[in-house]
């Protein structure tokens, strides 16, 4: 009985951990639609659909077999493609079960980068780019990290929830995006009001990403009986609220006395990626100190990439790059078990260094490669008077918000819901 | 030991999911309150207010025991009103466990039918119709299926999750709703403006409503230790993203490549309707199939019922009704043992056909008779000043959105929204 | 085996409901945002961004060992600062758990005093009395009375998941901030449009700690094979229900048939607040009716309240401070072990309303004192002129909205990103 039961138990914590890391979709598509200017809301949230709709439809044709298919080499698997096959032998749980709590991450990492590329991307360009991140860029990579014999593995390179997996990749890929797109009409000459059409839609993605990180970070165990998910847990807390309490007092002392909600909301993300990778590894004390590193890091960050005028109207790269890379390398210093900080010499830390260079490289490069081929098939940036018309109007043909005016005869009717086909 | 600690785990199961699946309401009530316009956004979450007040109750005093009371010749239970008389013989979970599972999916049935209402009903009228719907038609219908010997259970008759005795029967006494209460005025004249007047509400419900599916598919194993959990929770998320796939590959091409966020959104949840009833018995392929038929169905469906001028401000009978039948027979088809794909002839087929088309029948005939007999005594339809005035106004005293502008003396209150860009 | 087996679901159970319970935070930040008028939006939410990052870390650093720390004459707890020095001998569960999930109980105490001060407290007040509220005042009181040693445990104080530790004290405390405070300009002179700015975020926050409270009412058990999670979830769907319908039968009663949607809201909280101390010691009936007396209360109340001019912006106190009172001397009268009608005499009712009663008090005047210090150091009340700017612009230099209209060169810029310090 013993075996089937803890199975079953098993299975259960994944399952819910799974489906709080999917809210976490309803999470980006708040937070960048609040950021975001009004007329591309919509946009922003259709993205987020899209990668949970042919995203999905990717990992599980795909993705997830390149990710944890039978390993070929160290870099790639090769079975189990449309979740046909049945379990993998050392798999104790469910195929559907794990597989749902991993199609999870791989939408996170392309949610990621649909901040980067947001009000100025064709929305066919993002499908395609999206399925391709899906079906190769992130599990291969995931490959790498997550399968028994991927290279990096078998070096011993150590990311328990992702930080590198998802977060560095998305964010590094998100600084390519930012650059081959370029930036949006008018973001660098100051006569545009880019403002957050909406905080409070803003500031709820946040809630529901941090809720849903619980299940991002402690979800990995695969065991509900893992003695280590209170650690897990409690290190996650405690590094989003250091990394957003230092980002509160970096902008009361940087913006004359006003806690800028900007910096707050990236701050306490920061501090959720740089645990990320750590938080079965690491002491309470270190996780509130990851945070703080983290959170300064992200509110420098936002301003130095502003400043070399790169257009991420999310903060991805700040957020998300940096902090897998502060997170993922922070294993090697503050790990109780090889961290440098602890006795353990350097070598955790060399091959924390090389493992998360090395997906970094890769989420820029290919991310890169693929955006370009696209672009020069034409399917990339829209005209300049779409995207000064907006994303919602000329991809989706609608309007975020409506005052419901009735009209006048012969008025013109753009917000009207469009007929059916 | 063993069996309290397995009833506990049990427990624990069952409440987490009924957790998810009451959150649903919320999903509900935002995407609803987005699809309507800006007038009627308060009344419709109202409505599920209702659902979630006096439909609770409505289920505890009388709606419990009739769905799962002691059986009376396979039609009716008919014990354990106002959940007194402890633990049914043959229920190994605690009785309040099982109760808030089955409560918060009696709600779910009833905000399926507000969607199709809103704009245009009196919220007394509304009020009486919810307790009726809760206290006797869902439970009567929900015992013949999911009662030991209800009449269609001991057919042989399978509704995993409730596409059957939740959407079907939602969907069409929709229907019948929107066929008594008729359309909203100036719904097909051409001359008013029926956008929805806040999509990213709206698409914030979808992954609340997402998200809880995940609760309301698997929860209803009743054990934690059920192997088949694993499946129905990827089958779920494989389903909804192929509809939500589908429904976007339609737009696109329906629409000069505009992809339609209402499609979309509908498409998904078709997707999740249509696999609800099928989840613990069909493979993942399968479910693949399933979505993308339910995603195009609807997709067809919400236009076609437009065609025919009924008036269904959500889409509640294109997704729910329509998948509902959809999925239910599709188990005869699919399913692994018994399905008509597989080599169990159409013995299965039939009784799904036959079981659906009654539970389908019931909810249009008596939702149908119930709003009539409201309708008769003139609690039905507001006038039309009220309407026009929008039911926020009308039957709640408030306006959706204040721009909280101080008020002259004697100036009108009518508040105000931001025009659009 | 089974005892680390145990632990290790215990664990995932508290986790779990302990997510759930951090969820309220989001909840909280949107029924208090949507309740506010518009240019205070922002920073309602920002008041809840402060408990959850700087209340997270005082109660890191100190609330936790005030309160579970090793007992000192029964009043106080004084080991384990900083979560240093691992699990206390009698805790079966891991400490970072068991920290998560108290950790979500403090910052939910802090939000419910953060509505009462909406829209007039300087940011920086706001943070130093969040930190000494979580630090201090909150973890001593909850020591009383959840510490095994605590005096009023002690005496037989029963309060199951904080009806009075986190409700009333909360609820008391947010009467003495707003009496510190006092009114909002021009709250009581019939000039000003103090509506809801957005009734749609509103609603959806009460969902949210609709929701939540399934964690909050049930995690308490520390254990998921406690038998009386079916009995606690089930009276809290109950009470809330009760509460909701009940206040809804007031205002039609009270408004002409006009349904408000602020009764309502805060008529089914005040029947969650009013079940909480209870939801393991009471009938299914006797949750109803708790639920019922609660509704009710705070319909009445928040009239009273109001009639006194004391300005309470989202009901704090007729929610929290009433029907944390009204449930924890309930326990006294349903509590079927113990009392009054169940045959228990007086003496648990005594303890309860003595216990509460010292709660509540302690509450009020610590509060009011800290604040009144926090007054005297200028840093509690923005200037008639930032109030009247609102609290978004004065303090955290941003509008909740912006229609994204470009500006006229020259022409002032509010909407724009702050940049970078």
């Amino acid at each position: 009985m013993a075996a089937e039961v803890l199975a079953g138990i098993d299975t259960v914590w994944v399952v819910i951990t799974g489906a709080m890391v999917f809210l976490m979709e309803g999470g980006f598509a708040l937070l960048e639609a609040g950021l975001v200017r009004q007329k591309n809301a919509v946009s922003v949230m259709m993205k987020v659909f899209t990668d949970s709709t042919f995203g999905v439809l990717a990992f599980w044709a795909v993705g997830f077999a390149l990710m944890f298919g039978r390993d070929v080499g160290g870099f790639i698997g090769a079975s189990q493609f449309f979740l046909l096959g049945g379990n993998p032998p050392d798999l104790h749980i469910h195929i559907g079960a794990f597989w749902l709590f991993h199609v999870a991450f791989s939408i996170a990492a392309a949610s990621i980068i649909s901040g980067a590329v947001a009000e100025r991307i064709k929305f066919q360009g993002y499908l395609l780019f999206t399925i391709v991140l899906i079906a190769f860029l992130y599990p291969i990579q995931g490959h790498w990290v997550w399968a028994t014999n991927g290279w990096l593995a078998r070096m011993g390179f150590l990311d328990f929830a992702g930080g590198a997996v998802v977060h560095a990749f998305g964010g590094w890929s998100a600084l390519a995006a930012a650059l081959v797109l370029g930036p949006r009409i008018g973001r660098f000459d100051g006569t545009r009001n880019f403002a957050p059409h909406s905080w409070p839609l803003a500031l709820t993605g946040a809630f529901l990403l941090w809720f849903g990180w619980f299940g991002f970070n402690a979800g990995g165990t695969m065991a509900a009986g893992d003695p280590r998910i209170g650690l897990i847990t409690a290190n996650t807390m405690l590094a989003a609220a250091a990394g957003g309490a230092i980002s509160i007092v970096y902008s009361l002392i940087g913006r004359k006395g006003k806690a800028d909600p900007g910096l707050t909301v990236n701050g306490a993300l920061a501090g959720l990626v740089a645990i990320t990778p750590a938080c079965a590894y690491v002491t309470f004390t270190s996780a509130v100190i990851m945070g703080v590193v983290g959170g300064f890091l992200t509110s420098w960050a936002a301003g130095f990439i502003e400043s070399k005028m790169v257009d991420d109207p999310v903060g991805a790269v700040a957020v998300h790059g940096v902090n897998g890379l502060w997170g993922t390398m922070a294993v090697g210093l503050f790990a109780t078990q090889g961290g440098l900080f602890y006795g353990g010499g350097a070598h955790l830390l060399g091959v924390q260094v090389l493992g998360v260079a090395v997906i970094s490289a890769w989420g820029l490069v290919t991310t890169g490669l693929v955006l370009s081929i696209i672009k020069a098939a034409g399917l990339l940036r829209p005209s300049k008077k779409a995207e000064e018309a907006g994303m919602d109007l000329s991809m989706h043909n609608v309007a975020a918000y409506s005052d419901n005016q009735d009209q006048e005869a012969g008025a013109s009717r753009i917000n009207v819901v469009p007929k059916q086909p």
